[in-house]
C-alpha cells in the first residue's frame, strides 16, 4: 500500500514518519509515494530516543515488504525539488509535488501494482497555484475520480463516487460534499440518493462481509414532519429508499436527522448513515474529536482512505501533529483491500 | 415554578411524577399546572416501594412551597375532563388540556405569579385537532410568543424568540427551527443573525453572569471556504458578527460547521454556538443521548424550559419513560430565573 506524502509544507510527511515510528504493525508493507528528501526532513523532526528514524529509498513497491519495522521506505515518484519546500506556506511547488504523488499512486493502484492508497493531506490553494492539471481539482476525490475515469475510458460522470467518514463508532456516507448548502439541496434527487445507496451497500458490504443496515437521514427538520417542513423526503428520499429495498438493499428512512446519528452510534441500530449533505454527516463524526476520523472514497475501482484533517500549516515542522487519524486510515485501507 | 402537565395521553404526567419522586431537591417549590385526576393516574404508574406517591391539590402557586418532599402538588388550571384521556392516542381533548395548562402558566409567569415554567411535551397533532386557538400554534414556542406579545401589547413580530438546546457539555441557539431547510437558508440574513446574537448575549449572559463567548457557525461546508461554496458567510453572517462585536458582543466566526461544535464541547473554547438551522445545532446536542437535553426559549419576558423529547405515545402509561431531561429542564429554569 502506498501512502502519498501530501503537501511537503504541511504536516503530512511528519505524521507519516510518526506513524512508521509508533505504529509499525499498522504500517507493515506500506511505503511512501513522494520525495525522499522531504521524508528525511520529516523523519528528523520526529526522531525519538535520540536515534534518527531511518528513511530508505526503495526501487519498486514490493521492496516495502522487506523493509524492517520503524524504517520509512520511500519510493521517489516525483521530480526531486531543487530546494526544500518551505514549511507552513502555500506554494505552487508544494501543490505540484503533492498532486504528482497522488497521480502516480492512483495509476499504480489502477494497474494493480499496489493494493490501496492512503493519502496524506494536500492544500487546495497550493493545488490551485500549481496550475493545470492540478488546478482542475478541488481536492483528492475529484482528482482520483478523473484518473479512474481516464483508466476506465468513461466520462467522469459515469464514475460516481461518494465520500464516507468513519470513526470507531459511526460511519456516514454523503450524498454531496463540497458545494454550497443550496446546491446540496438541489442534489437531493432520487437518482443521487439511489446511487449513494448502491455505492454504500456495495462498498460497506465488502468491508463488513455482510449487507449493511443503512439508515437514510431526511433533509429537513424531523424529516419534514409529514410534509410540513419540506417535500424532499416524499419526493426524492422515500422513492429512492423504496427502489433500493426492491434491489435488496437494507435501507431505512427517511429518519429524523437530529436523532439518526445518535441511533447509529456504536453501530447500535445501523451500520452506516447516508447523510444528505456535508455537515449533516460530518458534524457528528467530528464531534467527539477528529483524531480517529477516516475519510474513504467509495465507488472508485481502487481503495483510497485518508486522515480526516488538513495540512495544518500552522503547526507543520514542529513534530507535534497527531498521527492517529493517518494510522486509522491505514488500518481501514488494509481492511478494505482484503 | 410551574410544570405544565403536557398532553395527558403522553409521557408528560408520568415523568413529572417520577421527577418529584426521584429528584425532590430539583422539584422543590414546583407545582404541576394541569389536571388533578390526570396526575393521580400518573402517580399510580410510578409508585415505588409499594407506597402510592401522594398527589395534593393546592389552591394557589405559593402553596407549593409548603408541600413535603416527594409529594406532587397540583393546581387545577384546566377544566377537569369528563373521563380520563386515553393513553397513547391523539385526541382533541388531550390537545386542549395540554394547551390550556400552557396558556395559564404563561399568563401567570407574565403576571409575576410564578418564577418560571417548565413545559412537559405536548403533541402537535393533538393541538391541531383541538381547533382554535390551539391549532394556530405549531408548538409551545409559538404559543408562548403569542401570549407574550398580547401581554406586551406588541405584534408577534416584535417579540423575537430563539430556541436554545443545552446539555451538560454544549449550548446551541438556533437562527430558525421548524421550517424546511430551503426556508432556513432564506432566513440566514444579517438581521436574523444579529437578533439571534443579541438574544443569545443577553439571555446566556444572565445565566452565566458574564458575557458569553459566542461561536457563530457558517452555513456552508467549511464556512464557504472563502466563497467557493456559497456566499452567505460573506453576505450575511460576517456582517452580523461585525455589528454584534461593535455592540460589545463577544461573537466569533463564521466558523466551519463541522468542527465548531467539537471546539465548543465542554465549553472549551466557547460558551454557546449560534447555529444557522435546526439540525446543525440539534445533531451534536442529541448525539450523545437525549436524556440530558434541555430546550430553552430565549427572548420572551418569562423563563421557559422544557425536556428535549416528545410525548412518546408508544410508551405512555407504562411508567418506563425517563425523567432525566425534565429534571434537567427544571434545574435550568431555576438557574435562569434567579
Amino acid at each position: 500500500m502506498a501512502v502519498t506524502m501530501g503537501d511537503p509544507a504541511g504536516i503530512g510527511p511528519e505524521i507519516i514518519a510518526k506513524a512508521f515510528r509508533d505504529a509499525p504493525e499498522a504500517m507493515r508493507g506500506c511505503f511512501v509515494a513522494g520525495d525522499l528528501a522531504t521524508l528525511r526532513r520529516a523523519a528528523a523532526l520526529v526522531t525519538g530516543d535520540g536515534v534518527a528514524l531511518p528513511v530508505a529509498a526503495i526501487e519498486q513497491p514490493a521492496d516495502a515488504l522487506r523493509a524492517p519495522p520503524r524504517c520509512v521506505p520511500v519510493l521517489q515518484v516525483v521530480d526531486a525539488p531543487p530546494a526544500p519546500v518551505p514549511l507552513g506556506l502555500v506554494s505552487a511547488l508544494g501543490g505540484k509535488l503533492a498532486g504528482d504523488a497522488v497521480f502516480w499512486a492512483a495509476r499504480a493502484a489502477l494497474r494493480g501494482d499496489i493494493a490501496a492508497l492512503v493519502t496524506a493531506p494536500l492544500h487546495k490553494e497550493a493545488l490551485a497555484a500549481a496550475g493545470d492539471p492540478y488546478a482542475r481539482y478541488p481536492g483528492h476525490t475529484e482528482l482520483l475520480q478523473a484518473v479512474a475515469a481516464e483508466h476506465l475510458g468513461k466520462p467522469v460522470s459515469e464514475v460516481p463516487v461518494r465520500m464516507m467518514l468513519a470513526n470507531d463508532e459511526l460511519r456516514t456516507v454523503l450524498v454531496s460534499i463540497h458545494v454550497s448548502l443550496r446546491q446540496a439541496i438541489d442534489r437531493v434527487t432520487p437518482e443521487n440518493i439511489l446511487q449513494t445507496l448502491r455505492i454504500t451497500h456495495h462498498s460497506v458490504g465488502l468491508a463488513l462481509q455482510k449487507a449493511p443496515r443503512i439508515a437514510v437521514a431526511g433533509l429537513n427538520p424531523h424529516a419534514g414532519e409529514g410534509g410540513l417542513f419540506g417535500s424532499e423526503e416524499a419526493d426524492a428520499i422515500a422513492p429512492a429508499i423504496r427502489q433500493a429495498r426492491a434491489e435488496g438493499i437494507d435501507a431505512h428512512g427517511p429518519l429524523a436527522p437530529d436523532t439518526v446519528f445518535m441511533r447509529a452510534r456504536g453501530f447500535a441500530e445501523f451500520d452506516v448513515v447516508v447523510a444528505m449533505y456535508h455537515d449533516q454527516g460530518l458534524i457528528p463524526v467530528k464531534y467527539l474529536g477528529v483524531e480517529q476520523g477516516v475519510n474513504v472514497t467509495l465507488g472508485l475501482p481502487l481503495v483510497r482512505t485518508s486522515p480526516d484533517h488538513g495540512t495544518a500549516f500552522d503547526i507543520a515542522g514542529r513534530g507535534v501533529a497527531d498521527a492517529s487519524s493517518l494510522v486509522a486510515a491505514t488500518r481501514m485501507a488494509r481492511q478494505l483491500s482484503k
